[in-house]
């Protein structure tokens, strides 16, 4: 130990490596009186570093850990299986699984068409296009989607997001075909980004949705929804296109005179019914079936209904009829040149990542439910190839649900075979009973879009965000509300530049606090927090809860500053031992750029004239290599740097020992 | 010590406050195997906090410090002192202190009436605009300003923003009144923005242009300004308005016939007369006054020079007619209503917060060396109201230039009477000396501002970013090329934009690494950077680097099972004993948010699955409020926190040997 008993050795620390039994760590530990070294983090070229930051960001998980130490033909196989899952769970397939398969693809069969109907109109689609959407895009799912409960089919958020925004340029009933081409056109560019982002591993990008966000973003978008269906449930005929709340609730009461009693008295009584079923069924998860069955059930009792009193109730207004036959294509209605290409691109990427976050976020809840593991990235390759081959036979986007897929869970689904049951069932209705639902009225859609969405309004998210962290609360309010009264597209990005200010907010002002030792340790804690740690005199001991940025060097810089005031009027008013030494302990601060090391040293100089020792305890590897890099760490070659705040306070008082 | 030993005490731990003098501490600890608690910060009040919070974020400094335990009268007078400077150092004012301001304010007007016409060029403002902010914005800065050497003026970065902008739109030629009165117009929006920011305390927002930011977009700016100057040293007429690399480039050398080599020739003798001044000030600092006198001199010797030529050289441009005497009021020019008013509002605000970060950074800079404080907060007041009242007498945007700055400095200024002697200096010339600049050459004016702008460059600053933080020099290069080649306030905005993704990134990608202890010590480190830490048999230690938030909850997840997996694989490959606890260090987890919680609550329950043990240790005080509101800390309520990580491998190992 001595003047140089913490120089910065270039790069490595000589030690020798030990092993210790936890029995002797458990033994009070032999203290030595030893300092020791701060150590640079080995060395690395630019090269290497940015190899390894590239693999940190693409490649997280390491995917091609199972590749490593293998033939070249079990390498090919792993390929295979890694590709299309289908080849890992497939060999083992057994008719067990195959008749729990059965049962569950039959049931979300039975929600898939009557909620596939209901989403394609309220994508201001022809309903048979929610159809063709629940037949192509599960098939394609079942070879390359890799989780075993998602059940494939159109979604409400998206839908609502793909039809307003379209709607906004064009109309549906003036340019039907102009309609139809842009939601494909946009489907098809939802499923290239998906893909893309797969691809290039940028699957984080939806991380950026936190939440709390979603939280917002989802009952914002279910009330829009809601209220969107009394144009059904009332009856009336002509609607806005807008989606936000004030034109919707005027077009509501500007068109009193077209609301139909018949079809309030009828959708109200449906709408009850999917309501109560959907409340047992929540009280007694056992129940599932009982809403799982309940939309089928309504369709097929309110057509009959309808059918029976088609001469006497003339005002209830109905599907009408649907064409026979399964998906045709619809590659050359893809649309790559035009005025509206802008809007295609911009209304697939952003229900391109809405439908992806569902997606992906009810992949990774049932794998977690039953404990193995989804490759988000993998899925959004997945999710986006179904999605382009799709835009190709005349679906619209599609994505995993989460209420049909909790049904499947339920159901006993055991593989992605479920889906594939689901979309015979589908083929099946497409090729021989679409004419039995041209009675079909449209208030029962709206009463399960109101059933199915109404899920989404999570109030006690709200209440639970509220209690933990109120920032999260403010993001979820601005995306109900900026979704409710400005737009989809901007509600989102209000949110989520909310949760990017909550960063940058956490980043501009951190929080510092003095530390003091735990009597008897080498602990040192925050003393306001510990009643146990109290201040070693003539040291100030400050910690920083951040990386050092420019967004904070100058606020830190002023920070500690006032610290180091506040703590001088302390002593001056307690009469306590007088500051000799600021050890700033540098744990948490886990980045310094450029301006942080400016303000390091400028601290350092202002103390320095105040005649202050300023050392550094236990700066991380990356902010030592910078420390050194930029030639600050030379002023702090001699006693300014310890391991820990310990080392420091015994070094620097046994130094004082010696020379009084 | 047992089961509950680590249970989290409601609020407060209820040990005793002990003091330890030093040398105590550097004694070995007396080791008393207890384990302590970890404590949940005092409760507050959200009210509570919000005001903590809010008084952290605008008032970090504590201004009002200066005001406790006070009499009234003191507190006036400190109010006074604090609203008006001039009151602190103006009672102490001397004959010595007023010697020097003398000298340096007339060195800082030899520069200042050259560079007032120069930069009012550059903004395409008449010449005598720039004389009138070189008097009445001075006087007032003198008055509220802080710093004691700022020399306030004009300055090349917001004369050519403000000049760019508003040349987009209004052509001075064609529209000279509209020009002006764009010009004022932001000139006092700039003013309300700047004043705004202080007096709402948001004087970190110019904290988010970065040094490195700053380097890269000056050095654009002043590459854009220098190649502008071509205009006046090649005596070209037609030259385009754009401020882009590309047409300025096209434009010198589509008008090859304008040039005119009297022009060019006396130009360059000039421009390397003032260079080589520049370069000898350089070299040798107490020759500072050679390039301080030089622009003068020249101005003086060009101007004697094409008066005698001006009938044999006829082909060389000259400032000509000049109005004589005082600012004339501008304030019925101020625009407030047309469709211009958004272009005034937005170029106000650009060029107030460029100037503003000028002034700013040579107020602190200068402040720092002389060793006195420059509350940024009211300095923003200062250059506001300045502006806002230079906008109702004919004058631009004015701040504390670098350049005069450093020669007020060096001759010696002591206070702000430097800058009033340059206003007197200033108006003299403007009632008397007027007539004398008409033969001025235009190629002088641009010879000095080439040599203003040269030293913007600062080359050597891009090297060491590059040494030290590559993602700072590609937001130095990208604010660089987007000056040069975009525009400048997009250059800004995506330097801003770079710099704000760098935080992201190191928020969505932290480092997490195995710890090992240090045998010997309690002390736990990265075992890749420290040699002599060694893994605890049976545990593998983990440390984020990070807050946890939603942006890298999925990522840590991810992370944490591959580390997990990846010591499985070693223990099995090395015949180690086998894992048996996860324990995560959370010093550097500076908060979290609740995807975080979630992200915690699942890796538990995935590890439990595994029958691993997962406990945290060193929970900083807002995590551990979180956890607990969140309800998430019940689960780790027994034996599952810990204060160090030390305690926590000491207590269970030692629960180990009694429960084998």
């Amino acid at each position: 130990m001595g003047m140089n008993s913490n120089r910065v050795e270039s790069l490595e620390c000589r030690e020798t490596v030990l092993r210790i039994p936890p029995e002797e760590m458990s033994a009070p530990p032999q203290q030595t009186e030893e300092i020791h070294k701060v150590c640079l983090p080995p060395s690395q070229t630019t090269l290497q570093k940015l190899k390894h930051k590239l693999s940190e960001v693409f490649f997280p998980d390491d995917p091609f850990y199972r590749f490593k130490n293998q033939t070249w033909f079990r390498k090919l196989l792993l390929g295979l299986q890694f590709l299309f899952p289908i080849f890992q769970w497939g060999p083992d397939y057994t008719l067990a699984l195959f008749k729990s398969d059965i049962v569950s693809g039959l049931t979300i069969a039975s929600l898939a068409i009557p909620q596939g109907i209901s989403y394609a109109k309220l994508a201001n689609l022809p309903p048979i296009i929610g159809l063709y959407s629940s037949f192509v895009p599960p098939l394609i799912y079942s070879v390359l989607g890799s989780s075993r409960h998602l059940a494939v089919g159109p979604v409400s958020i998206a839908s609502l997001v793909m039809g307003s925004m379209i709607t906004e340029a064009v109309s549906f009933n003036e340019q039907p075909t102009l309609f139809l081409k842009l939601a494909f056109t946009a489907t098809f560019f939802a499923g290239v980004f998906q893909a893309s982002l797969g691809l290039l591993r940028l699957g984080f990008v939806i991380d950026f949705l936190s939440k709390a966000t979603l939280v917002g973003f989802m009952a914002g978008a279910a009330v829009i929804v809601s209220l969107q269906q009394l144009k059904g449930l009332l009856g009336i005929i002509h609607f806005t296109n807008k989606m936000q709340f004030i034109p919707v609730m005027s077009s509501v009461f500007h068109h009193k005179d077209e609301w139909s009693w018949q079809t309030i008295v009828l959708g109200s009584i449906f709408l009850l019914f999917l309501l109560g079923t959907r409340h047992i069924s929540i009280k007694k998860p056992k129940l599932f079936w009982i809403s799982a069955a309940a939309p089928l059930t309504s369709v097929i009792l309110s057509t009959i209904l309808v059918f029976l009193l088609r001469d006497k109730v003339p005002g209830i207004s109905v599907i009408g009829h649907l064409p026979k036959g399964i998906n045709p294509p619809s590659l050359n209605m893809l649309y790559f040149t035009g005025p509206q290409l802008a809007l295609a691109i911009k209304t697939g990427i952003i229900t391109g990542i809405l439908s992806l976050t569902e997606g992906i976020a009810v992949g990774r809840t049932f794998a977690g439910l039953k404990n193995y593991q989804v490759d988000g990235n993998k899925e959004m390759m997945a999710i986006g190839f179904m999605n382009m081959a799709g835009s190709c036979s005349s679906c619209y986007v599609t994505t995993g649900s989460f209420s049909r897929s909790a049904v499947n869970y339920n159901a006993g689904a055991q593989t992605a075979v479920s889906n594939v049951v689901m979309s015979a069932t589908v083929l099946i209705t497409l090729l021989f009973l679409m004419p039995l639902f041209h009675y079909t009225p449209n208030f029962i859609l709206a009463a399960i879009i109101i059933t199915a969405v109404i899920g989404l309004i999570d109030y006690q998210a709200a209440c639970r965000l509220w209690k933990v962290d109120k920032l999260d609360f403010v993001a979820c309010v601005c995306s109900f509300f900026g979704v409710l009264f400005i737009s989809v597209p901007l509600g989102l990005a209000i949110a989520v530049g909310v949760s990017i200010f909550k960063i940058l907010l956490h980043v501009t002002r951190p929080n510092t606090m003095v530390l003091g030792n735990i009597s008897g340790t080498q602990i040192f804690q925050n003393i306001d927090r510990y009643r146990e740690a109290s201040r070693v005199p003539s040291f100030l001991i400050l910690a920083i809860e951040s990386p050092i940025y420019f967004a904070n060097s100058t606020y830190l810089q002023e920070r500690i500053l006032r610290w180091i005031r506040e703590d001088e009027e302390r002593i001056k008013a307690t009469n306590d031992s007088p500051l000799k030494c600021v050890i700033l302990d540098m744990t948490a601060v886990t980045s310094i750029d450029t301006s942080g090391i400016e303000a390091v040293c400028e601290i350092r100089k202002i103390l320095m004239q105040k005649s202050l020792q300023f050392v550094l305890a236990n700066p991380v590897a990356n902010v030592m290599e910078k420390l050194y890099k930029s030639k600050a760490l030379e002023q702090f070659e001699f006693n300014g740097l310890y391991l820990s705040v310990g080392e420091a306070v015994m070094d620097i008082s046994s130094l004082w020992k010696r020379q009084p």
